[in-house]
């Protein structure tokens, strides 16, 4: 069977709880690996290199890019986002399943590249339940929330373009559902072609002895 | 979500364990339901009509066939057998995932006339182990052995247009692996389109409000 990682793109709308069920993932499972994006954004409070971002200069990433070292970049307010291709790669190779955490304009670039790549949207179960976890949070502006709201508005338009829609209701049973999707990939026919050619093989060759 | 149940078509060689794994599939989980085949083969010691099979003369399977009430029929050694359209549709629409446990040719037929239902083949781990899962159950001779075999090596040549592809070791994990292709296909963004449009209206009347 298909013994390569997946490369699965996870997107979802501010207060969707995208990162809790990636926590609560790599917790429970050690099939999954989480990709660390580079960025030429400040470090706040608490974020490591290497764990959260890899902090780069805007000269070193660009020179990223230059060297083809990024699978996919994107720049949002001024900053450089970008995601590395190497640990990707190896990670793979080596049979885990890759998460990237990302907006859905990197998503799609991505799939491009890489039609095998698994995208998966996350949503609340309301779009009210959005603005009251937006809400909820109580570190944030009514400003900042009417601009979540309005990007959330425009990533709803995409969405068709994803392969899963996950919604995020109760944590636990969104992990559970975040693994099948991986799961069930693994078994797909499209992922299998070797090992199918190979049993037609065994099955020439054990025929061919009676 | 998506509501409506799955059609789903299960098919494997003799000895791949496909019959054991809906059994216990459909004591673990209530949203399940075995579609019961229609056939003109006389009742063996123990098979009850409706449960087992619809038992039905030659005359009344060619009626089935002549008023479309059947979803797929095929002829096998002399006898017909079909799948009743009324029984899928009815469990279907209450949300229940349909399984048909039929032949390769039966199911490439389905699909071709419902492209959502999913087709899953379940194989034993190694061509010896078919032969020997066979051989196992004492009951058939080697003459028979053999023509299933060949049968098999027919099989494994069309595996390619199914959907899925399992393999069947440990009956327990099976289960677990069968069940998450459905629900994994619950979440596939192809069958949500109304739900995502809804969602879209959602946040238009939303923003809006604003």
């Amino acid at each position: 069977m298909n013994e390569k990682g997946i490369l699965i793109i996870l997107s979802g709308f501010a207060g969707s709880g995208k990162g809790t069920i990636i926590k609560e993932l790599l917790k429970k499972y050690d099939n999954y690996a989480l990709s660390v994006s580079a960025t030429t954004r400040k470090p706040r409070e608490g974020e490591e290199d290497g764990v959260h971002y890899f902090f780069k200069t805007e000269d070193e990433f660009k020179e990223m890019i230059a060297k083809g070292e990024l699978l996919e970049y994107a720049n949002y307010v001024g900053n450089y986002y970008g995601t590395p291709r190497a640990y990707v790669k190896e990670q793979l190779a080596k049979g885990m399943n890759v998460i990237l955490e990302i907006e859905t304009e990197g998503a799609l670039n991505i799939k491009r590249e890489y039609p095998d790549a698994v995208l998966i949207f996350v949503m609340p179960p309301s779009v009210e339940e959005i603005h009251n976890r937006l809400k909820g949070r109580g570190t944030e502006t009514d400003e900042v929330i009417d601009k979540r709201m309005k990007k959330a508005g425009f990533e709803i338009t995409v969405v068709d373009r994803y392969d899963y829609l996950m919604i995020n209701d109760v944590l636990e049973e969104s992990v559970e559902l975040f693994n099948s999707i991986v799961t069930c990939q693994h078994m797909a026919v499209s992922r299998n072609r070797d090992y199918i050619e190979d049993k037609k093989r065994e099955f020439e060759e054990y025929l061919s002895r009676k």
